[in-house]
């Protein structure tokens, strides 16, 4: 069953949406699943839909829209799980059920069952699965420190069982390059039926190696790599797709394998999981970083002889980022705002394009000059027709003789309401003043501030990421106005707690169950 | 001469200040120098002497100062960059002479020369070192992409002029991990003399595989590698020192080498070089990532049942990550603010502790709980004696409506001088502010916010990127008011500015000279 071409996995929206304060909303889960789907993704797992009402509406949802990936859920080994994963993901044009189990010895002991016990359980749900669906993955969760016989046992039994895609999760970012293409050799030279199946790695970050361990497991006969975008995930974060994707479009030379991926949407779709999930990439981050293609960006090039020949071995369009393009300005009109909008692989309907060009042009008066990077910022801020919460103005004093003030009128449910409030710094004092108009127990957990592009009049984008009943949500706003960016995220966040704690999502989403409760 | 320590040679304070906008001040430099020394860092690469005064400067006074590391400085293929560099590295107690030459046909090309003439230059240029300084290094740039046969041959060259280490760059970050083994396992067997002296790797992270493949060379045969805190360096960055470091503690079972290193000074010296570089670490990045350690820290666990045996590879511990310390608060004496920072490993002399305390009771009295991240951006402030450009006073209105207006009043020289300025936000108006009373002709490429603690009352830290006439400077300052924050980065930026302009610093230091004079 082997050949050249690598399936790619993205777990972006349930590996890396697991990660402690990256929790999107249904609307980001679709959008990214979107794009996804768009740049050629093979497999997207989009989310657990035991967990809780959003993940299973997210997997179903996407399920629904998605044109060409198999759209994956993932169920713990036991009937319930699957049989709800199968109700979500079913709608796919192409569905697939991944079931998993601990099979190492600290956690085979979670659920309390023997090895045989555990080879059962592991026969039955995969057969139930099989049953359910024509497509079902299976994982050996921890399997790189599982016991070699039992591996060998557990993985021929859910082969027979009718999986036809084979896991194998390095868990804790435990393995190395060789031990990892090691692994992957062996099973499929020892395991009966393994060459009717494809085998799939799935790597974590936490020794710096999950892309080289993934690439080890193609060379090892892995057909499958999991991963995600900009490397989100819990703890060190999963393999970045970005970065197996170019390793294997560049060494071509060396590591003869293709994939689907249209590479020139890569930036486009790094940007927007850093944005919805606010984790930001650090500049020095491969491929998707700042700096990646520091001698061909705006940024400097330095004094040495870089022709691009000596010192390139990508092109900054492979992964799209854009040319050396003119900005926009104040007397650009709606045409070259299409024409840019098309050049950023944006595709408006007519009534989103004249909203945006109402907000562009507002921008523009105050701007001299708007990039790519502010046409992105605008696009993705959030519209907020429908929010409980609006801020309809915002005075703040502030400086170093205090004490700092904020006047603020919000909107709440259609009636305004204004105060003014004292706090430690305008923001401190802005948010003190959301509080005093609307009370709630939510608190901050992060608060960030980058600037969206260059210039002292460039737009400021503010995330922050609040907390209440265990129930994390992230906000963000773009603004020349600092201030006002961050009282607009804070606002959003408040918006996006009260949406799920109307849907009375539990805490946590897929957080909120334990791996332990496998029955 | 193979056994099983590995060399850590940093290259923080070379290769990695060459990124673009890393630039570091002369004291940063030097305080750099002394963690590295402190941690056990082998070779300290301090700078490249011949490109400016003030890496000359640097890599001199490093050379006086440190305790333990050999320190090496950077030289092209001639006799002026070697002489320059012994002149300033002569003084450590451990001295090295790096030279280094670009062998492959790409980098040949540059200077011009045939294979011979530039076999022969290597002879003359490693001869001369030798004669210089007992502790020669020798790098061909570009290996990876050098003939196989040259590579050997001018390999052979350097050992027989005396080189005692021979590094092996992966300049574009273009190789794999088998690849990476296998060159230098190759060379090691292949070139005569080979044996006598220590191999080295240096690789660079564009394709995410920088710490496999260092590893990979290790197990090859080297006994050197080359790396950076954070893994900074120009475009995706070099090695991480952090990741090869915990990845060779932590799988000393498949990997049986050993390092130096004192991990448990990691965190700290990776909080200074993002501070001091304004290359903030992404959320999850490996090893020192704020989530790294995302279910030990204050960041909430998830759900799912995580003994430390069952998801844990590396302790907080391990790393320098302290436990959960109690926080200090305004009834902390002077006691608890020396035993705190004894617990940070941070020794300061009394008069230091006398004015620290001053600061830290300042801001208690502004902030319920004041945290480690605190008190380390509170010991990292400059203190600014003997500043150009000092902020007196900052009133700053803001808002919804504009205009955003900024009084301030600024120390000149020692005189006080005023002015209201307006701009398009709060940060805006602050900045136009300074420049109408001190003209310049900067310009901002950069700015950043982000807080250190958590909480609405959290301290912001600004970071602020300037360039001028090819001068690039960074500036930070950390504030309960991100507006007063962000006006002190500014001036601190400004002040930096003005001491490289007044000692007639060229503009990007290393980055001013150019690869292709090596004559």
């Amino acid at each position: 069953m082997t050949n050249n071409n690598v399936l790619i996995f993205d777990t972006t929206l349930r590996d890396g949406e697991q990660s402690p304060g990256a929790t999107m909303t249904h609307s980001e889960k679709l959008e990214i699943a979107e794009l996804l789907d768009e740049m050629g993704v093979d497999i997207i797992e989009a989310g657990f839909p035991i967990a809780s009402e959003g993940d299973f509406n997210a997997v179903s949802d996407i399920a629904k829209r998605a044109e060409n990936a198999t759209i994956c859920g993932l169920a713990r080994a036991n009937y319930k799980d699957i049989d709800r994963c199968w109700e979500a993901v079913q709608h796919a044009k192409s569905p697939r059920i991944h079931t998993f189990i601990g099979t190492s010895e600290l956690h085979r002991a979670i659920p309390n069952l023997t090895m045989d016990e555990m080879a059962e359980r592991i026969h039955d749900t995969v057969t139930h699965a099989r049953n359910l669906c024509d497509n079902v993955q299976w994982s050996p969760m921890d399997a790189t420190r599982t016991e070699w016989d039992y591996l060998c046992r557990v993985v021929e039994i859910a082969i027979k069982a009718g999986a036809s895609t084979i896991n194998i999760p390095d868990t804790v970012g435990y393995t190395a390059p060789i031990e990892s293409a090691d692994l992957i050799r062996r099973l499929i030279a020892t395991v009966p039926g393994a060459d009717e199946v494809i085998f799939a790695t799935h790597c974590h970050n936490d020794l710096g190696m999950a892309t080289a361990n993934s690439l080890a497991a193609v060379e090892g006969g892995a057909r499958q790599i999991e991963c995600t975008i900009n490397g989100l995930g819990e703890r060190a974060g999963n393999t970045a797709l970005e970065e197996v994707v170019m390793a294997l479009k560049v060494r071509g030379d060396i590591m003869p394998y293709t994939t689907k991926i249209d590479t020139t949407k890569i930036m486009n779709i790094s940007r927007r999981v850093a944005t919805v999930s606010g984790f930001a990439v650090q500049f020095n981050k491969a491929i998707v970083g700042k700096n990646a293609f520091a001698h061909e960006s705006g940024i400097h090039q330095d004094g040495m002889l870089k022709n691009k020949e000596t010192f390139e071995i990508m092109r900054p369009e492979d992964v799209g980022l854009a040319g050396t393009s003119l900005p926009l300005g104040k007397h650009s009109g709606r045409a070259a705002l299409r024409a840019k909008l098309e050049e950023l692989g944006l595709d408006l309907a007519d009534n989103q394009l004249k909203e945006l060009f109402v907000r562009f042009k507002d921008l523009a008066d105050r701007k001299k000059e708007v990039f790519d990077d502010d046409i992105l910022a605008l696009v993705h801020q959030n519209a907020g027709a429908e929010d409980k919460l609006k801020l309809v103005s915002l005075r703040v004093t502030c400086g170093t003789d205090g004490p700092q003030t904020a006047d603020m009128t919000l909107e709440i449910d259609g009636t305004a309401q204004s105060t003014t409030a004292t706090g430690d710094g305008p923001v401190d004092a802005t948010f003190n003043a959301v509080k005093a108009l609307f009370a709630h127990g939510a608190r901050l957990q992060l608060y960030q501030v980058s600037a969206v592009t260059e210039g002292t009049d460039a737009q400021a984008t503010v995330s922050v990421r609040m907390e209440e009943d265990g129930r994390i949500t992230t906000g963000q706003s773009a603004d020349t106005d600092t201030v006002v960016a961050s009282a607009k995220a804070y606002i959003n966040a408040l918006n996006r707690l009260m949406v799920r704690r109307e849907h009375s999502e539990p805490g946590y989403d897929t957080k909120g169950v334990s791996y332990k409760d496998a029955t």
